[in-house]
């Protein structure tokens, strides 16, 4: 039994139950938060004068010791240090003796553990912050090397109309672009210190709650005590953010499975991303998507679980939330191995413009005789009747579109001229989509260039 | 056979495959923001010199006419229309003709549907904005009504120390005021416009996107058509939004069931607000509270699901998306109906002081008195074990902590003075606790000016 | 304010607490079990001596006569009524007066509703089971239709060894057997009769609770009243299994969706089940296998969703457990649509031998050649790197494996004979893999016979 | 880059590829069953005329000092064991030399892996159902020592009608029946062997795959190989499981946290299963059940993570699979760790017969009240309402149901008679409910026989 609980207790804690209830297998990770947040502490039970000048000094010397043994991994746990803070205040006190004993004035695990998981997703979201601006400037530059390739677009993946290469790549970019904007949000929610509330009631001592928070860098303090010792908002938060970063992933995985099929060809993986078959030796797997959009489920699973958890609990700290830890320890990791291996993976692909060529079929350009009989000027609605009546002309003669003579579409419709059979050209197709968000070189060339001035503006030192 | 699908098709549609292909059952409540689309893009097809000016002013007045028609509820839907692109369209051409077909030149349902959808939501954000903000109106009022209200504050569903029921009722005000910033960044999401974008490549008419946006109330276009046709993170955005404001609203309700069970029998609700039981007479049923707190599973379902039907997909738009419309409208529903009555639900409870004093044990005031000893200079961790051994002391006597005489304190430890006694007061100790977020008048009264404040500043006119 | 709530209410309802709490809208085709487990009912309380003969009579009549006018669509709500049950008390009070007030003793609409909810999923598994069968059985057709067509077998969606394309069809057929399995164990489930649980605490009445479960065709009655009024585990079971039967939907569907584009091209669906484009005139969508699929994300929602809400409810009835019917009632209609569209959908599609063929690639032969080598002794591990080689050999001359001649494959390993050429061949290929499961002709006729051995046995009348 | 994937690679792989690919961080704890697929293996390859009797000893022999080393602790990972299958066959290939390389001969990582997870499973299936049946055992044990107790029913946690602490109790028991049948179908579709379907399309060796079922305890041989390798159907179902256990576990929970708050003050718990607070020394927290209603959060998330993983995979195996054993591992560490936890929460509470005694209130008798009416031939909807103004009567006076005298009964309705007052006792209450499945102590100890025998059948040697 936790000799912190006190005096009160006289049973043992069944050992089944200690298992169950200690943390520190999982959160022995926030350290580093929970000594940074004592010592931002010490100060302040100085300033309120609940130390003295040489109570904090001990108190901070003992704390530098102790983080020096977990940086240099020296740190012994010990059976009876059920979580972390547990953990470094025994060591603290082992060091400097009863003083110790004087650092968790006024402040509880609730409020504490509150903080320390603020402080140390804050360091992780800038992190991820840098990965995913890795991934995104790997497609900006695919984007610019693959600027004059074509391939097929699809819908329902259908093959529908012919698009750049690096419109493909760049979609991607903005949906990254979006997560960006979202994290970025979660980051002023996270600016919010909790310490100084308590166990539920806030704080007697007088202590300057926003001199600690500037001393640990969060631009703000939690207004309500009650509110902020059982807020987990910025887990689910994190964790929402997580689980859609994770289908952007997951289709872009998606696409790169189907791309890298030797089918369809359009895409060669690198070895270094892809796996061999322990019984099929011709076999080139690209295990990199496959995971990254299988572990999208296990982020939405964890959303899923968190909300659930949260669901229904009464106010105030219940120990249900001890279950906030795990899925975003395990969100954070899954994500710091996703988004490199996919900017690596990504980075190394090789389209093949003979594939994607091959692939380009006549059909594609329906849309464009379509726009064409429209330019002549027959409403929308009959020009695609017409269109899909030349389509089913040459499927009936197994032919392409192109072969098809101009006597044969002017039987579809008399409005066809010599001029119609300019739209035969995937190059002029993808040109004519020349308004912003289009598929032209210039507008393709801006999307570039405003991707990039993003990424300087927000994501670079 | 829906007609629109061209000249190509020769079979019939399997009748089964109708009912599970058509989206009009549900997405007919999209009927304002489809001809709001309709009605902009025949102005920017107007500029890019698809249409003449009289085409234009046929199409804009035959828009007026279904519009009236939907409003006066006397559209009639027919077996064709599949969606409520079709429906108004079709409606469109009975009216004026062959024009009508000359209104999605250049625009595919892809754009549309996605452009209707940010419309709709749009609306219904602010909706929901307001709604919020007066459930939050009432909190503060409660609280102010309040102030002078001390209740037992729980932890672990255990009592832990005295807050002023203000305090929790504000507690609830924040959560809500994360859910309104949330919204707010939202909103700013929400505000692009995904017209122009065809079906997956972009226009090939000179429209100018910009100006279509600002037609319609965008301030942004979308960057890449590809993804602008299947970009649904806004719908996951809110769905998200949608399940931790759930989660905030079942845990208020938590809360209140628990308050007006008998043997806590701390509020009593209006009878407007509960329900009888069909087999026995003396029952009064928290409905309200549980149906909100039954009803947060449903949306964080309808979050789950639609980032199941999202991940993998492949890019471009695919027909998996229509699933996004029921999860949303379901969502937007349930809660323009959860705000109102959870709003009401509180307005109308009445706090019973009597029954929240005798619910005031002092063993509630033991950190009081660790607190004491604290400010003796006994170290925190050993004023805790010492009011620990009160408690004790207390429990072998059965009696109260008030009921133990100096000389027994003193017998626990020599630090006791009579001045210690004083902690046995509920009113002393939520004044005690100060600081900002604290539970003192001051405290509290500075969160209530706060959140009028905020409330003045970001959601009224 | 409902009437049946008794003479304690004094105040109005919130009318958005009435539109809150009402599940008329979605509970009304609840109907025929309702008036089934109302004349059940009626015959126990006269059993039991609560109800005259005369007054069973004019009950059993009264609901005969509500019965038809629901079957018959002339039913009228009126505005108070809140629930299906307090519908049909309405009227049949309306109809036969005031005997109907005695149908309701020692019944609480707790163990009403849960006997309904029974009742009607009872009926609505049936239903399901002969539709899973339905798809089943096209599952058989096709394979056997296709016996001899070769397909290529994916792993990680890249060519791996060539498969029967019957295989192929029934790995369906297997895993929607064991989702039969698992409907028949929910049925054994279902087979528990709550009636006669009242509110939570049982029956005073001298009620026969096992002659009533006969009567309503349930086998055993529920052991525990507590339990039985607040059990929706078959619910959650239910849902489960929706959900694994939507990802088995969803991985056919995958399949299908991949076929179907042209690229591949190893299937062409009927016009029937696919959809046109309204921009792109040569579109032809595979939207039933996309809206499967994207269905299922709704299906694993209302699973999820259900679970928590039904988590960490206190014992008993609580009104969150009207939450129980929507998700149940959705997923059964959309099982009872996909499943007849997907066996449509399957019945109709066209293999295209071709384009099948054309996708054999020699390098799915290489196992093939490993397992040549292991034939002569070579231990695996070095049969698979040799077979290895060959593939790379191959690659860097651009040709087919088979291109390569003995020479080229003896300076590999001078192991290999002219018998080894022998594996160039997918048909023999197939042919080898004969043990039980495999792709044998023998073994895939035999998986044939099993299959309608067990539609035999199970599912037919 | 793993030498096992032969002889093609030429790249080294990514180390964050490396690090994001490799699953022996967690797939290590199926060393035993894959030892123990690998020793039945080598039989089948030595009945299939693969192995000579003297490999397969050596292999046998080799397998045994692999498994030695486990066992003991001494088996050392290599970096370049990315698996567990990798894992020993590289230190079987360590001890015996090259006849290592022919035990993989016909069998793929894909059914290898499969055959683990099933065995595993197994395994652990029957350590969870002997934990289960502890916990119901407790439960049974305590229905028999408190079955005089009676206390408050709940519905909507609004005092409803009085019932035995026994029944509560056992309502408990009857959910975790279900769940010990669900737990035995799921046993009936583990037992099913994957092995010998290769990587997807079965063995070319002349494997007797009955016989290897027969060695390694499966009943059943899987019929499909294409299926066999991608079936996690029991996976997902075992997560259903542990969720919807977890779920019952949470309610069991609630009902503590909630019976344990001194308000209510039903039951004590045992300090074993409690903790203390950091801040509040007066504190005893009901962790143990907080920890388990909040875990059911992650295992709800699990379940939908992992079917968010199988939507809309191809056939055949796929990596994202690789993702089915994480949440498997982790839903059976958190049960085998719930279930005695709670099984000795449960046994070590002491229910408060005064506290259960006080919070029974008349109010509660007044369906009791209705049931007389109602035998004195007044229709129950009529009795209802009587008894409902009599509740109404009481609260007006603010005293108890029993103080209404016999002419103030008359006044409400003239049926009264004396022998109404009767009904003021809650002993008689529960003996009213006399039918199976009510709270009548002969029903009751029907329930303790039938709870007995079903464990005796089901559960014991």
């Amino acid at each position: 039994m936790s000799k912190l609980w006190g005096g009160r207790f006289e049973g043992c804690i069944d050992p089944f139950m200690a298992r169950f209830n200690n943390s520190i297998g999982f959160d022995a990770r926030l350290w580093q938060a929970d000594i940074l947040g004592s010592q931002a502490y010490a100060e302040s039970l100085f300033e309120a004068g609940v130390l003295s000048s040489e109570e904090k000094e001990q108190i901070l010397s003992g704390l530098d010791r102790v983080q020096q043994e977990w940086a240099a991994g020296s740190f012994l746990l010990q059976p009876e240090d059920e979580d972390i803070h547990t953990a470094v205040e025994r060591r603290l006190h082992e060091i400097i003796g009863s003083t110790a004993g004087k650092l968790h004035t006024g402040r509880s695990r609730n409020d504490q553990v509150a903080t320390d998981l603020r402080l140390y997703l804050r360091d992780k979201v800038d992190d991820l912050d840098s990965l995913l601006g890795e991934l995104q400037i790997v497609l900006i530059a695919g984007a610019e090397r693959h600027l004059d390739l074509i391939m097929p677009g699809f819908t329902h993946f259908q093959p529908a109309q012919p698009i750049r290469f690096s419109h493909w790549l760049l979609s991607y970019f903005w949906m990254f672009q979006r997560d960006w904007g979202r994290l970025e949000d979660l980051q002023r929610r996270l600016d919010v210190l909790p310490l100084g509330s308590g166990a539920l009631a806030g704080t007697p001592l007088a202590i300057d709650r926003q001199a600690l928070a500037d001393r640990l860098g969060f631009s703000r303090i939690s207004p309500n005590s009650l509110d902020a010792v059982s807020d987990r908002d910025f887990v689910a938060e994190f964790l929402f953010w997580a689980a859609l970063l994770g289908v952007h992933l997951s289709r872009l995985s998606e696409d790169l499975v189907l791309f890298s099929n030797p089918n369809l060809g359009f895409v060669v993986l690198a070895d270094a991303y892809t796996t061999g078959s322990s019984l099929m030796p011709q076999k080139k797997n690209p295990d990199a998507f496959e995971l990254a959009r299988g572990k999208t489920g296990r982020l939405i699973g964890h959303l899923t679980g968190m909300l659930a958890t949260l669901k229904g609990l009464p106010a105030g700290y219940n120990k249900d939330l001890q279950e906030d830890k795990e899925p975003l320890f395990d969100a954070i990791d899954t994500l710091e191995l996703a988004l490199p291996v996919l900017a690596g993976a990504v980075a190394t692909l090789e389209p093949q413009p003979d594939r994607l060529a091959a692939a380009l079929d006549d059909a594609m350009l329906a849309t464009d005789l379509a726009d064409w009989l429209v330019a002549q000027g027959i409403p929308f609605r009959q020009s695609h009747h017409i269109a899909g009546e030349v389509v089913r002309e040459a499927e009936r003669r197994h032919c392409s579109l192109r072969a098809l003579d101009l006597a044969t579409l002017q039987r579809i419709h008399p409005a066809f001229t010599a001029a119609a059979l300019a739209v035969w050209d995937f190059e002029r197709s993808v040109e004519q989509r020349a308004a912003p968000g289009g598929t032209a070189r210039a507008a393709v060339l801006d999307q570039i260039y405003q991707a990039r001035a993003l990424l300087g503006a927000t994501q670079e030192p």
